[in-house]
């Protein structure tokens, strides 16, 4: 049986399953992601054109299709405590299946324009790749 | 018109967002998360023992309500680079909706009780707040 409730249900879910975020693909059912998390620290972390700069480069990466979902972000507001590191200027935070896709991402055009037009912009990046498990 | 085909897929991504990664609720549409990521060094960084004890404490946090998707993840076997930090031993990712949801996260019952059990195990945690944008 399927009620026009379901269908509704259904039809929410769907539209937050490929909304996430800017995810391009809803993921897979239990499979395990590679998360690609970098942080990036401005030369000139005073300058909010340096980060708008920034940060318009991190979107263009959206339409790498390996990517399963990106995440742009700025420190939060959270509260200060000595493990927490705020001093960062801008990340990325991405999902790919597995390493194969990560390497599309590191080789692909739209990646390495990016480096090309953005890289001046940064002092320092610290990049962590996790695999769940 | 409400096909067997549409109902089909919309049941598919029903389950995959439901189910993605520890996922307890699925992610809302264009909604800006807050990801907490936390990376952990264990004191035996040698011990398979620790890591496992580390990990299954992780996993007890799916518990907490706010969280909206979490990863526990290890070091990828990503390409070696200067800029990768692949020296921590386990990390945990997660969303929340707000900044409420990471300090109702911050003061659970099920995350202190993980702390008291568990904090021997590490000796050195960088926690990174990011809000996306």
């Amino acid at each position: 049986m399927l009620t026009r409730r379901t269908f509704i249900a259904s039809t929410a879910v769907l539209t937050a399953a490929t909304a996430t975020g800017m995810s391009l693909t809803p993921m897979e059912k239990n499979k395990k992601k590679l998360a690609h998390h970098v942080f990036f620290w401005l030369k000139n972390r005073e300058s909010k054109e340096d980060l708008e700069k920034l940060i318009a480069g991190l979107r263009t990466l959206a339409k790498i299709e390996t990517i399963k979902e990106l995440h742009i972000g700025v420190p939060a507001s959270t509260e200060v405590r000595p493990v927490v590191d705020n001093s960062y200027s801008a990340s990325e935070l991405m999902f790919f299946d597995d390493l194969e896709g990560q390497k599309v991402y590191q080789d692909h055009p739209i990646h390495q324009k990016f480096i090309a037009d953005c890289s001046h912009l940064w002092e320092k990046v610290i990049v962590y790749d996790s695999m769940d498990v």
